[in-house]
């Protein structure tokens, strides 16, 4: 699969899932998304409860490596793909700097123009896209 | 989310994705798989064709330690749930120790009873169940 594919792929997906790594292994969360070229975006909920749904932004300070997933599957194993970006993250807190790539994820989902995220927000520079197919 | 929902949810998903730890950072993959109690069993699909396709097993002899999500998305974002298995993993080669696992893959994908997977098999023992969901 090729990167321009791989990139219409994932951009099109809903949902995908960031892996991170902490001091105790690997951490995995599902997330929304919006890309722009080789960038990823993602804004952390409104509200974080817990320090768990926090340990994204931790390990991506200690160890900005991460990997994000996007997948599909069907009883038809003639049909499952996958894409997988590995990159580079930062967070960002400074809302000025965020607002472009805000607008980015407002765009994708209706579910944020009644609730504009207020971040953080993640960035990843895609340094590799992978892409596999059944078919 | 306590643990028999989240136990209960997560083995009833057909796809998760598994995390590892690499020397360059995470990897993810999307698995098919089946569990036990606090045991999670997943195979290598035949004739892996590429180094990358068995970097998990690479990485979960270096470090054992996994993380694996099953995740629901829905548009509607009050539906939205995911289940997340922290756990340590070894790879088993040996045909007569996989026999009872493989059993399980069978018995949950009927895919696989017509090419019943030839491993080696990843299992993992579910150290931590967490869960959420946005109802």
């Amino acid at each position: 699969m090729d990167e321009a594919r791989c990139r219409a792929l994932f951009g099109s997906a809903p949902v995908a899932r960031l892996a991170t790594v902490g001091s105790d292994g690997p951490h995995i969360v599902p997330i929304v998304f919006a890309i722009d070229g080789d960038t990823i975006v993602t804004a952390i909920d409104h509200k974080p409860k817990t320090t768990r749904r926090l340990r994204r932004l931790d390990n991506i300070h200690a160890n900005p490596n991460v990997s994000v997933l996007v997948d599909h599957y069907d009883d038809d194993w003639r049909q499952l793909w996958w894409v997988r970006a590995d990159g580079t993250a930062v967070v960002i807190d400074d809302l000025a700097a965020m607002s472009d790539r805000l607008d980015l994820l407002v765009a994708k989902y209706p579910q944020y123009r009644t609730a504009r995220p207020n971040g953080p927000l993640i960035e990843i520079a895609v340094t590799k896209w992978s892409g596999w197919s059944s078919s």
